[in-house]
């Protein structure tokens, strides 16, 4: 990794970003102002021909219509303002260039670059990082190699059959990324490839997965950064218990993604190890080798390659300056909007596609675990509002759920709507005349119009307020490329709205009081159960917690 | 269904409870002033022995630990004022003794009784509703015997082979609940039964699933009780082609779940019918035939009664007046201290059960669904927030994603923790030293510590703010009657909320807007796919949505 030093040049100048953050931009007065009295979607013509047509923006395969948003071009004027202020694009150039971006100007921090871009940025000659950029060429060399083996049968099990499964063991960024893309991109797999996932430290998640898994014909990929992560190595251990259970070596199955020199780095105990690096965090880690081996391996080289294209196309379509032709920026402005302006706390990612239907859980990550944060990069209270909660279902099973209140409930949820013009598989029937994937598309707009326009109506009950804002996503069909501009989109957007807010959307320091505590209260129950007279009495309130929940150490656990 | 005429006597004592809401208890006066300095888990001593000791609820196999809420005795009295006020279990035994509830005074609406508990009230010689009881013990005993042919070779395939796998086919209060409870209890299916699900009327759910399903041994179990959900229609329109095009007879594998008369109700058409009712609502109707059928085929019918003992065991705990004694009662209070008082819009559950990962979503229909509402029970405008948003994921997964901003985040998100002493499998391993179900169950219980008391620090990214509420749901173990128990649990937390805000909980009038803007979509684009030089033109704004789009019924569709 290229020492701070290094890029001293970038580090000055992204550090004058770090004194101002929402509360005191000018655009923030004007967009305050402009919030009381947001456009009305309910009057008559407010969604007219010309609006739809011009509140539009294109990039990558996608297309986002936002004239479903409460705004006017005054307001997306102001919101240009504002990211022109927070100088949005300029740090995110400069975060492709490898500044340090991950700290907390005057406190101790990660201080690390931020360069999950780079792994995608290997299709020009000349890379914004060339160091970072090269390692991931690197490792994506060594995983083609590891690949072309598999396919052309160098590289079998003991028996001499060709490996038939993956099963990936990690958790969190290792995890829900992953999990999330392999799902979406599942209809695109190699003939008689599956991937399995296991994470959580719940010993039923993997004796789950291992019930009906042929050990003979698997590998298992085991993601941790650190070497250490408590999850993943306790279930690491429960599955080569297994393997040798089953009379077979788990050096020969084995894989693992690790960071150089962690304690996993070791070719006694993996048949294969892939690299990852300090300056991509978890949850941004996805298009590293971290998704790569998985998706690799699921869908051969040559689709996991249109992936990566995918994502960085979305990069680059990041760069444009003006928020109208800038999908991230624009969805990124359009969240700050309904979130510190309109007020609203939650946002809700609906794709009408069950391919995504894991989609929000990454996101959920991606964006809670950055920008859930109370205090600004120089370590200051934040003024304003920081992250919102994100959730989300597919559609259109979430019509027949919780769409009730997000229609006709006393909070406004701003929905962020995915779909696709074609299906994957393209199975498909004409019911009453039409497709189900006409069904699936009419069904989501029909949604977005339903909450803009709302309904009056003598019968109370029947009565939508409307003004609910959305926006909506469409692409022709989820591809492995399509998947990888969604993914980056997201990325880009949450690093965005991270920078407007003025907080460090890279570190997770609020992740470590909850592991301390709880390997305190693992001490406690191990110090009693070794049966030397501890009790725990007088380490309150931890031991008295665990005695009210009945686990004393003595009685729990099945091993 | 006994007419509401029958229960006269119930509809006059229960209208009296319509008249009034939260805003207009005294009780809420009382609360709004002790809201303003709630209790400071923050500080010394605030988490003693002796408040864990006294803040406990217990009743059907749980146990709820509440010491790390924000109140106190002076609160909780408060708040069982309230419950008194709103006539909470009153109006609970009325619901079960068939009240029509679910109506809006005044208005046309749908004017049903509420009878989800009288699908497992059925162990006592006297019923509370004797007429919806004995339906829903002739239901079962039709699946008794269904079953015991399936098990004894009596009911087998064209080949003479047993069946193996079962499709469930529904959508909503249709897949919801059931997915999440077979998920919850697959550790205990009976030897080669397997459950699929398709619910999207996206084409690729069901060719996902297809894939790979040996149809011959398939039944396929189609859920709706009105016979006409236009995805659980569509979806079952192509299984059936998928049977015929495998040379089978549907009609020796489909099983049809759908109210009595429904379009769906064909002897003709399906192998066996089971009967649901119009007095059991959607979201609550999976301890009947929607979840019964599926239930008993992959854990046998034994431990479908042990699911269905453990819901009426939480049903008649229901029943106790004093809040601190009863823990659906309990949780509802909590949740509306919270909610209205304290100012929180969310609310996370947070099981640490993988086998729960579903649960959740669950949660998210039964509650938002019922609970997202803006008028009273008399038609007036709430001027109270009703039902909050509802997410959630399992632990230890959501430590390594969401919970930075549970614990830092601007927002306060109360939790709702659901754990087990013990695991399903027995398969656990000691890694260093303790096993994977204690650091479950210690992670459980040190994150509820952390949100309530948080940390000073120097740094300021080190700084955790604590008084962040939780709850900590335990129970030894995740067996059949117990997920009856927490079903009922949270069934039963939701209707009392309903009572205490005077909200009909019972109907979704806020889904019928999309469908019907959709439908009229979807007639849009037959219309002009038939070329009878329709356009659509001057039907704005859905058309020029669908324009906008892209979507134009003439090159869309891969049928």
């Amino acid at each position: 990794m290229p020492e701070p030093s290094k890029v001293a040049g970038n580090h000055e100048t992204v550090t004058k970003f770090f004194q101002r953050g929402l509360s005191s931009f000018p655009a923030q007065a004007k967009l305050g102002t402009l919030a009381r009295k947001p456009y009305d979607l309910t009057a008559d013509q407010a969604l007219s021909p010309g609006r739809i047509g011009a509140y539009q923006c294109h990039a990558a395969g996608f297309d986002l219509l936002y004239a479903t948003q409460r705004l006017d071009d005054q307001v997306l004027d102001a919101l240009q303002e504002l990211a022109d202020e927070a100088g949005a694009v300029d740090q995110f150039l400069l975060m492709k260039k490898g500044a340090v971006l991950n700290r907390i100007e005057g406190f101790e921090s990660e201080k690390r670059q931020v360069l999950h871009t780079s792994c995608r940025d290997i299709f020009s000659g000349i890379p914004y990082e060339p160091q970072a950029t090269g390692q991931a060429t690197e490792e994506l060399k060594k995983l083609e190699g590891f690949l072309a083996q598999l396919d052309d049968g160098t590289l079998v099990n003991e028996r001499g059959e060709q490996f038939t499964d993956l099963l990936h063991v990690g958790i969190g960024g290792s995890d829900l990324g992953p999990r999330a893309i392999y799902l979406a991109l599942a209809a695109y797999k190699k003939q008689n490839r599956r991937v399995h996932f296991v994470s959580n430290v719940d010993p039923d998640d993997v004796a789950g997965v291992l019930h009906g898994l042929d050990l003979a014909r698997t590998l298992v990929n085991v993601v941790s950064k650190s070497g250490t992560t408590l999850e993943t190595l306790t279930n690491e251990a429960l599955i080569r218990r297994a393997y040798r259970e089953a009379g077979l070596d788990p050096k020969s199955h084995f894989l693992a993604v690790t960071g150089k020199g962690s304690p996993m780095d070791n070719p006694e105990a993996y048949l294969r190890s892939f690299y990852m690096f300090d300056y991509i965090g978890g949850r941004y880690s996805a298009t590293s080798m971290v998704g790569a081996v998985m998706l690799g391996f699921a869908l051969g080289y040559g689709q996991l390659r249109e992936f990566l294209q995918g994502a960085n196309a979305m990069d680059l379509a990041a760069e444009e300056r003006e928020i109208r032709k800038n999908p991230p920026l624009l969805l990124a402005l359009l969240g700050i909007w309904n979130h510190n302006f309109l007020g609203c706390e939650t946002v809700a990612i609906l794709p009408y596609s069950q391919a995504l239907h894991r989609f929000a859980a990454h996101l959920q990550q991606c964006d809670m675990e950055s920008n859930g944060k109370s205090i600004d990069r120089k370590g200051r209270p934040l003024a304003v509002q920081s992250g919102p909660i994100v959730w989300g279902e597919p559609g259109t099973n979430g019509q027949h759920a919780f769409y009730q209140l997000i229609h006709q409930g006393t909070p406004v949820v701003p929905v962020e709507f995915i779909g696709f013009r074609e299906s994957q598989y393209g199975k498909d029937l004409r019911v009453e005349k039409t497709t189900s994937q006409e069904k699936l598309v009419a069904n989501l707009l029909a949604q977005a119009l339903a909450l803009a326009v709302g309904q009056r109506h003598d019968n109370p009950n029947k009565v939508f307020q409307g003004n609910r804002p959305s926006v909506i996503m469409l692409a022709d069909r989820l591809t492995p490329a399509v998947m990888g501009a969604l993914l980056a989109l997201y990325e880009a957007k949450v690093v965005f709205q991270g920078f407007v807010w003025n907080i460090n959307s890279f570190d997770q320091e609020g992740v470590q009081l909850g592991k301390k505590l709880a390997n305190r209260l693992l001490d406690h129950l191990v110090a009693v159960g070794e049966d030397s007279g501890y009790t725990g009495e007088g380490d309150a309130p931890g031991w008295d917690l665990l005695k009210a929940a009945g686990i004393t150490g003595k009685k729990t656990g099945c091993g």
